[in-house]
């Protein structure tokens, strides 16, 4: 590969230090959190939030306990400047939350910030930035370092004229590309800056160091911000934050390692969305304290609805192997790591009878298990098999090499609990017939009082449905609505809704499977459908729906 | 949250360092990259690789220039077995590739290991773990410090007595959970080994040293492995291997500076798969240091093809902003990052025109883009939007918002050059209405020689389809098989076969939407459906795609 085009990062980088103590340091409290989700992560999406989701974000945060939020760049747009609007208008920031809100170095933009934020009861943070890198000053800017300076004081001069008197107002300056900056060109700007906005420790100024493209090895950027740390001038009286980002997969480690440096404030997205690779993500950054013993300070009880509310507002998914969060991150396929986790769950259990507490109380040592699945509203799941690798008894991989069944992540969960039962019922291994047998009575075969007697559905948009409950035939004609739509109308009404949260249809040899995820009423569960085609496929999966128990 | 529950890391970590080199090191060459993709990251698939997808994998490893795999651990699995037997008896392994397999130091699993290897050709590393850390020790093993070092040792021994006198053999020991166990007992327990093993600068052992668990931050691991390093006995005949998981979201920077703290060799897998959170990921790993000037070993030109082996053979995804391969991560959708890229991109050109070289044998220098995208067969995606954020012409924000169509991302990307030619030729921002037009003209509209007349299905399983080519009528029959099966086998029937790669349907309001990826021949492309129902909409895709050009 053409390596010879890129420049030996050591000739871009060098921090002029001649001594570090961050290696010996120890995180004992949490930083900072600074979510700028609604901000640098929402640039990123390819359909950024409307109001309805910027505000329900901004309440997950709130909720979670974030007490400084990025809520947004008003001068930018106009969905931007109404919702901090909004905030100054209602009382849906309470009053121990810090609102910033981000502008570049530009006099008409600072104007329209400082405009946005009239009356807002709350702290305010005003976020100025510029980049100061070279490629960006000579490629971008077209400006000297001399000249950038000069841009970067007149824009702070700007902030002082329209916010300066603003009561419970602080100033925020972020050196863009700070880690590719020459570090004197850095350490003279955010000293010109802390000295125009007259930092003090009762008024300390914010100066954001941030790593807007990852280019070196984490200690790197721990180099970069002790290097500032020791030689800001009024260091008591500046908050110093950081802003990675994730483009070498090393963004939590350069925020933990910034931390260890001296760093009092981390700005980063919940689970890491961003542009590109994303944002730090803050919620492994908390959840990484919680495993080692200190107070995160923000609330995970319920990761999954954290999880549901970031990924409804971002339209972004979050892996199967997030840390924390991810589908199988709390799932143990080995046999040996299932084994050494039941042992561990034994002696957990023994522990809290010992000392007569609750399980949720007791010191966690189970192994490969970082946390408490508990502690963030999860359950372990172990997913048995037969497989290539285990030798034991099995799920997925017998559904799948025996009866070609290919189930999604979720349903194998779903359906593991349901061994579980089983066998702690029986006692005995389960052999793949009687996985399948298992898999039929409880997805495809359930029956109940309402029966699907036929269907048509043809070209010109129409679709007959007879349903039959307790006898009784019930015939309807929809148009213009597909077949699996026409169904689910058709129970409707006859005062049965199903609501369909996700379709999967797979083919097996000349017949198809649906397996179908439902909520009826306030209970979300699956249900599955075979038949020769994918559409009778899910027209069975609906009725199994309707008629679970 | 409970972080009381968790013990001080700082407690379960102690490392006797009293000095440490390794914040001062530089990596200026790649390291020996193991991919164990066929064993631990095997190990952690819902559905383990079959026959068919492990041999695909291999020789994806071998094509991409990796030079010591692990292919397996043959005494758990008879697929492993047959695997290294399947080696043994071809030639998928070139000469200069070493095969490693993987076993417990358990007397009867050494001898079928052993018994899997052998007449291989090919140099061979048998890799023997057991774990160490004090909470398996007591919790799973129940065995003091003294008798699991008897235990190792007699595993060293049966695997002299088994495989000491092969050729071509060298042997590899992992302390499993390296990181949570004590480095006295650790360094004991591996200078045993190399001692029982006779290490020697000309048949090195590789003792690895895995963090199999994250539990602390990065610098921890870096010192432990410095501290391996520093006091390991016979140093120049051992082959120093790390194994980071990523529970912390920190594994990559683990294996980063575990290099600057003395590391040869690491294990992974390509794009982090593995139990849980993954192992680490190989790939990052390289591209991190192409992208800082260091040849990375591995040849990663065309990324997407490797991203489609990997995610057929493991069945998991890759994140949209995983670092170098994620569907975004070569994407723009700022308008500031947009105007930057560009004002790089023309001073790229220009640096190439004032040479005379090919634009891909100039220095990488633009903004915002960690390395050149072509160099892993990629290109730079600008997404142009309206929106609020950058107020500039713009698409999958403007069809959302306007039009409701909700295109997946791979689609955006794709209409985006259609979108990128077309304001190209005009020079005009486009309006919503246009984009639409656009939208409608290259996706739904398109029409053929083949045109759909009708169709009918039924409860009964049966399907009618009659196509019309040169005004002349094609009907058939189907049976057992969906409507959606039955138009592409009736496709297939007339000599116009289409493969359907995936379709995702949409609800705007009344009406439903499908995008469909197809394959006709070497080609894929997009198409797209409108109608009443889903399955009318499925139906008019299919016909697009067949029609396209």
């Amino acid at each position: 590969m053409p390596w010879h085009r890129y420049a030996n990062i050591y000739d871009r980088v060098e921090v002029p230090l001649d001594q570090r103590d961050w290696p010996n340091a120890r995180i004992t409290a949490a930083p900072l959190w600074v979510p700028v989700d609604l901000r640098d992560g929402n640039q990123a999406l390819a359909e950024p939030m409307d109001p309805e989701r910027k505000r329900e974000f901004f309440e997950l945060l709130v909720a979670m306990g974030y007490k400084e939020i990025e809520v947004g760049y008003p001068s930018a747009s106009q969905t931007d400047f109404d919702f901090v609007r909004l905030i100054a208008e209602t009382d849906i920031a309470p009053p121990d939350v810090t609102i910033v809100v981000f502008t570049p170095a530009r006099r008409d933009l600072i104007e329209r910030t400082a405009e946005s934020i009239r009356d807002i009861r709350n702290d305010v943070v005003i976020h100025m930035y510029t980049a100061t890198a070279p490629a960006w000053r000579n490629t971008v800017l077209d400006k000297s370092r001399h000249e950038l300076r000069e841009l970067i004081l007149a824009g702070g001069r700007d902030v002082l004229e329209f916010a300066g008197d603003r009561p419970n107002t602080r100033f925020e300056f972020s050196p863009e590309v700070f880690n590719l900056t020459e570090p004197d060109f850095v350490l003279e700007v955010c000293d010109g800056m802390t000295e125009l906005w007259q930092a003090t420790p009762q008024r300390p100024v914010i100066l954001n160091l941030p790593a807007t493209v990852e280019v070196a090895t984490p200690n790197v950027y721990a180099d970069q911000i002790e290097y500032m740390h020791r030689n800001l001038s009024r260091r008591d009286s500046v908050v110093l934050s950081v802003h990675p980002h994730n483009d070498r997969g090393t963004g939590v480690a350069c925020a933990e390692l910034a931390v260890l440096a001296g760093a009092q404030r981390v700005e980063g997205c919940v689970f890491g969305n961003g542009e590109r690779t994303g944002n730090v993500d803050i919620a492994t950054l908390a959840l990484n304290l919680l495993a080692q013993g200190v107070d995160p300070m923000i609330d995970f009880s319920d990761i999954d609805e954290i999880a549901r509310t970031v990924a409804h507002c971002t339209r972004m998914s979050i892996h199967e192997r997030h840390p924390y969060v991810g589908d199988l991150v709390h799932t143990a396929f080995s046999g040996t790591h299932q084994d050494a986790i039941k042992k561990g769950f034994a002696e957990h259990r023994a522990r809290a009878e010992a000392t007569s507490r609750p399980e949720c109380e007791i010191d966690w040592r189970v192994p490969y298990l970082p946390i408490d699945p508990a502690d963030v509203g999860r359950t372990y799941d172990a997913v048995i098999r037969v497989n290539s690798q285990s030798g034991k008894g099995g799920i997925a991989y017998l559904l799948l090499t025996e009866y070609g069944l290919d189930l999604p992540r979720r349903l194998q969960i779903d359906f593991a609990r349901h061994v579980q039962g089983h066998t702690d019922e029986t006692g005995s291994e389960v052999t793949a017939a009687e996985l399948y047998d298992l898999f039929e009575s409880v997805y495809l075969a359930r029956q109940g009082p309402v029966e699907l007697k036929d269907w048509n559905t043809s070209s010109d948009g129409s679709t007959a449905i007879t349903l039959v409950v307790d006898g009784r035939d019930h015939l309807s004609m929809h148009r213009d609505i597909g077949p699996v739509e026409a169904l689910t109308r058709a129970l409707a009404g006859i005062g049965r809704p199903v609501e369909i949260l996700g379709l999967t249809q797979q083919s097996i040899g000349a017949s198809a499977v649906t397996y179908l995820e439902y909520r009826r009423g306030d209970v979300t569960g699956w249900a599955g459908g075979r038949s020769d085609s994918v559409l009778a496929a899910s027209m069975a999966a609906v009725l199994v729906a309707v008629n679970a128990p």
